[in-house]
């Protein structure tokens, strides 16, 4: 299986922190070291970075941890293959365009017997079961919407997508077009929320601490969501399962 | 305006050499300051980078120098604004899916009035005239074919298509699929083939040499394509203008 780790905030925000330990379970601390990815948006525009090398030696995550990108959306992704060639074109997130706004998505699961018609909008060009399921949520979002939907619209429409799509098996996701993050959970995936009065957190894959207080102000807010929690002294909430969220403005909306 | 740098290879090669020289005029050796993206495909995935800092202080710059990603087909772009902010969305090259392969584009010119309706499958997310040409040559691709064509229909297909919108304006273009590369020429556009016997060039913005002999073996055939010449000991062709050349394994393609 793979690893997710999705952060949302209220301001732009780096990722350093949290990218520091996750990183690490690409060939380190865990065995996902089929290439990792990671998206990052700002404002409408995105940076997609991605390698078919393992995210604790490749020298693209060295350039994340080093590079203090500020998002206000962030999915990541550490790859340990199931279906698909470990290859470029298999690594999450994929992206693609709907709405004239850009689609991140990345999936941790296994889809079995799943083989959607080819769509008229979408097509995957890799071969694995993730962006397959990525190709069909957009084209059926597509055919039901000609414009973006209200969120209540949407989440919903992704709701019912997603209890179609897991009937297939497990489907742990992040989804974000820059504005929100959605996230589905089959299995394992935990949230938390970071917001004044900030503590010191401290990693579990690294021996490193940080104490937010000091690298923040009193207004900002982050979600930070991750398959399995990335700290040891935070309280992580687990992600109700069969469940869409949706994360905005560094917190999940109620309903 | 801005300035383009193609290579087609019929094998996979890295673009070290070339870009040292190109990145520079992204801020020091000319003034194409406004961000810089490139895109190398690696079978039918594709890396894009893209930064809205200036390619000369840009750290991503700085990875792609030091990181030598080997690529049949790669397209680099350095940004002088001339319609659309200085913004991530409206920085080269773009990116889309077009039946089941990523599609990379970059534009050096200026389309005036240009204002092409709503596509279908294809909406531009920044607000570039340069994003709104790639949309408008995909939507009516997909149009035309719903699924690949032959190279010799597709070519003929680009070129009507780039003879529509060069109406509008100078539409010096790059256009790839990872398998071919498709350059369309208005003003400014040049060309070499490498290969053996391999000698010593010299680049025109840096003093420095590569003897290709020591880093080629005697079947490796590369095409450079570029906005100015970027060696000053080459015999650099220009690109005949208001046409199509199209590039693959190497060496530019008959008729």
């Amino acid at each position: 299986m793979c690893q997710l780790l999705g952060m949302n905030c209220n301001i732009p925000t780096d990722i350093l922190f949290s990218f520091e330990g996750f990183h690490r379970r690409g060939g380190l601390t865990d065995q996902h070291a089929d290439g990792f990815g990671i998206a990052f948006f700002e404002g409408a525009g995105c940076r997609l970075f991605i390698d078919d090398q393992p995210s604790a030696h490749s020298p693209v995550a060295e350039l994340i941890r080093r590079y203090p990108i500020k998002s206000k959306n962030v999915i990541a992704h550490i790859r340990k293959a199931t279906q698909g060639r470990i290859a470029l074109e298999n690594t999450h997130p994929f992206h693609r365009e709907l709405w004239g706004r850009y689609w991140i998505f990345a999936h941790n699961g296994n889809l079995e017997n799943f083989a959607p018609p080819q769509g008229q909008y979408y097509r995957p060009v890799g071969d694995t079961d993730s962006e397959a399921a990525f190709c069909l949520l957009l084209e059926q979002l597509r055919q039901q919407f000609d414009q973006l939907p209200p969120l209540p619209v949407l989440t919903q429409a992704i709701y019912a997508l997603a209890a179609q799509i897991r009937q297939h098996g497990v489907f742990n996701f992040m989804l974000s077009n820059g504005d929100a993050l959605f996230t589905h959970c089959s299995t394992h995936l935990h949230y938390l929320v970071r917001q004044a009065p900030f503590s010191t957190a401290h990693l579990i894959d690294n021996d490193v601490n940080i104490d937010f207080a000091e690298v923040t102000t009193p207004n900002d807010r982050v979600a930070v969501i991750a398959t399995l929690p990335l700290t040891d002294n935070e309280a992580w909430t687990a992600h109700p399962k069969d469940t869409v969220l949706v994360f905005r403005d560094g917190s999940p909306l109620e309903g």
